[in-house]
């Protein structure tokens, strides 16, 4: 199975998908189209968000052929060359997935070898679940179980710090409330400008920043790039 | 109809309950039990959180039933003389709620004249869904469907800052999302400090901050504590 899951597409300051498009570029490898889900997009349309990823991935000549266009969207699926699912609302985005009756079409795709890419909601909907998402619960999916392709949960654009005065739980607050109800999964808290690998078998953690682990029972501890997420298989 | 919607317990710097607690009093009147759901609590016990509220409402003379003891939980709504629902995760809340069959018999009880007072989560189900809540899905509910006593959604702890240096999206972003979804609704944005009251067939809006209303078609705004809310029951 071939993952790359990234935390957030754009770093403060920078060009959209600037800090993942060499990563983006290597493990696509010589694939030269991609299946690109959009349904995260709320406020956009979709056909904006195609063009959008388009423009980054023309720099290394990938074509972002987007799900939304199609008729029968499992074949897509299975036909696609790599899957790529982009970020916005994941409730929005695990929806639509639902009401196409992908979840198990995809996840069959992946386990068989089609390479993933994911940022934000793209990455959280990787996970056994939704649990893990920021996002605000705009719409209701069917439930919330996603591709299940790792057996962790990502907690994407992890955060340390918290508005000054603010009374709100802390980002830490939340997955500690998550563990609680779901004592035996792991949580990724992933940095913006970080990403997992999954590729020979083995999970990495890209970027220059830690990741912080999360498991009820266990102090929250930070992960390296260059660790062994070996642990992240149990 | 009579409600007292708190954005949360505690204000930054604060003890618990501290900034409402001179309105809860006044709201409750000659009414010395309240009927309290404990079950937004997540990483601490039901009877830790009862007796945290007991303390506070011990001020002015109030006992705190928490209606985790009962085993007939609709006999104990309809017997309450008030109902009070206290913050937490709101999915864990209105889960437990929909477990206990309590959406009907607590808005009836309402509707009916039973005052209700909810801070955080506990103002986010009086609203039609809880898909304004912050909060993460840590546990999934059967629906989104809450106590809809009112017919806007609160967004409890309503924030204008965003921490420095990170893309995520700010809580106006999702609440632009939110009103994309669902363009027939206003979402009232509750800062911390503020409540909005419900008493005399009138809303007002307690506390020293302005609130910001949302909703599709219309720029944000901002209303005063004193500005007519009559809207609201469009």
């Amino acid at each position: 199975m071939k993952l790359l899951l990234i935390s957030n597409s754009t770093n403060a300051g920078e060009a959209y998908l600037e800090h993942p498009k060499s990563e983006i570029k290597r493990f696509l490898g010589d694939i030269k189209k991609v299946l690109f889900f959009p349904w995260a997009a709320v406020t956009f349309s979709y056909d904006e968000y195609e063009k959008k990823v388009q423009e980054r991935f023309s720099e290394f000549g990938v074509e972002v052929d987007s799900i939304h266009h199609y008729r029968n969207t499992k074949v897509a699926v299975q036909e696609a060359e790599a899957i790529v699912v982009g970020g916005g609302n994941t409730f929005k985005l695990i929806k639509t997935i639902q009401q196409h009756d992908l979840i198990e079409v995809v996840r069959n795709k992946v386990l068989g070898g089609t390479p993933y890419i994911g940022w934000s909601a793209g990455s959280n909907v990787a996970c056994p679940t939704i649990s893990t998402t920021n996002d605000m619960p705009i719409t209701e999916p069917d439930n919330f179980g996603a591709f299940s392709l790792v057996r962790f949960q990502i907690n994407p654009h992890f955060l340390d710090s918290h508005p000054e005065g603010h009374a709100g739980e802390t980002r830490e607050d939340r997955i500690m409330e998550f563990i609680e109800m779901d004592p035996y999964v792991y949580v990724v808290g992933l940095r913006e400008g970080s990403s997992i690998l999954l590729e020979n078998t083995a999970f990495s953690l890209l970027g220059s920043k830690p990741a912080r682990i999360f498991k009820k029972g266990m102090a929250p501890k930070e992960v390296y790039p260059g660790d062994d997420l070996d642990f992240l298989f149990e």
